[in-house]
């Protein structure tokens, strides 16, 4: 049997806090088996545009990707971000290899329509490299993920949610391996009391889940990352967690775990 | 029998012209067999670090990378301009993936002493990554390799010399596989003639090379080069061809081959 294979996404808020990343990579070290991290942005892409003289254009809280800044996202998350990461992983003992989409052809994806808004140089997801990624896998290494991917015609890079990016792992790989999808987020779980870090629900299958949404326990910004773990369950994946990054070393990740 | 492994260095002359850069990985990606591309930095890093205001000190013609600078060059060489190539590849039907040293261990170094001169966080090679590196030619796939290494053991990212990156990426992977270093530069070989382009002289062999350097045809800084070209022939090397970029297609690729 194929062993399982753990795809991990933190975000921004873990990228930004370097004790915190730094505690979140040597756990994420001394995980076992086959695994895979995909690591959001942070504020650093902002700070250097800023630095540089580049306005970040938003419209409705989500960033527009311009050329200028296009050119900012692709350094910081592919090279600053993604680089010091894998070399951080290197000295914890674990054979982290850093790539954005279009390495190995990993993610390709579609420029998103400028209608009814523009949001730039952003791609959605529309074809997985399971070739390259069972290379990498099976020789040992340990994929890093930018949140970078690209138009294989146009040979233009495409900036990309990071949730999303782990999702197209997470699905893609399930073609060929058992895949766990782990998302660290701020909170320890899905929480039947959100003013109650200890209320974590540690386990939810679909008939549950109809039930927390008719009881309003689970809403606003907790349903649309529900959906899309349902849906990932869907095409393929074992099952979705969602935890707190500090818990990955705990069983079950003291967390939130979404099954069939 | 092992088919040869292509190692083709191309520095910043190349990178800076993006007409040049995109006939060159035309070119590049039409190359039959396993090849191993690695890219200098250009003076786009330059440019972003006198946007940020820092200030680029250089000793003796060769830049100091201090912390910041550290920063920069990790952005664009690993980021911008090694994703950028990726892309462009990718489009052309090349599997590329793009790494550093740091990625898969690809390359470990040990930063410079800081005296007589301190360069900062430069690095200088000491182990190559043949696991990784016959782990991706293996797979079908296109190494694309940054100059920036790392140091196993502080996990510091090290700015090094794209040439010394692609003698150790010659060397290490002639231990497994016969390869052909190819450094791409300004002119179309070793010149017997400095003033004219035709003069190439298409291959040097060590006795040859005593009797160029005495001739005084072989001088100042193609001294190095040639030095440095004749030990990695030394150290498992097949053969070392030094060509201009616009070349690659030609048959010995137009330039000076150096062997046994």
């Amino acid at each position: 049997m194929q062993p399982t294979v753990k795809v991990i996404k933190i975000g921004g808020n873990v990228v930004d806090n370097p004790q915190k990343l730094q505690q979140f990579l040597t756990d994420f070290a001394s995980l076992e088996g086959p695994k895979v991290l995909i690591h959001g942005g942070g504020k650093v892409a902002t700070a250097i545009a800023k630095g540089l003289g580049i306005e970040t254009q938003m419209i409705d809280g989500r960033r527009v990707t311009d050329a200028e800044t296009l050119r900012i996202v692709t350094m910081v998350y592919t090279g600053l971000i993604n680089k010091n990461i894998v070399a951080a992983l290197q000295k914890a003992g674990c054979r982290a290899l850093g790539l954005c989409g279009a390495d190995g052809a990993l993610i390709r994806s579609k420029k998103r329509a400028a209608t009814p808004v523009d949001y730039g140089f952003v791609g959605d997801p529309v074809e997985f490299g399971l070739e390259t990624a069972t290379t990498l896998l099976e020789g040992g290494l340990v994929p890093i993920v930018a949140p970078i991917t690209y138009d294989g015609e146009s040979g233009a890079l495409l900036n990309t949610n990071a949730d999303t990016v782990a999702q197209t792992v997470a699905v893609g790989l399930a073609q060929r391996y058992p895949v766990e999808l782990v998302y660290c987020f701020e909170k320890r779980g899905v929480l039947r009391d959100v003013n109650d870090e200890e209320s974590v629900i540690p386990e939810i299958n679909p008939s549950l889940y109809v039930q927390l949404k008719a009881e309003g326990v689970v809403a606003d910004g907790m349903l649309p990352k529900l959906d899309n773990a349902f849906k990932a369950i869907g095409a393929g994946v074992k099952q979705v967690v969602i935890c707190a990054a500090e818990c990955l070393t705990r069983p079950g990740y003291g967390g939130t775990t979404l099954c069939r």
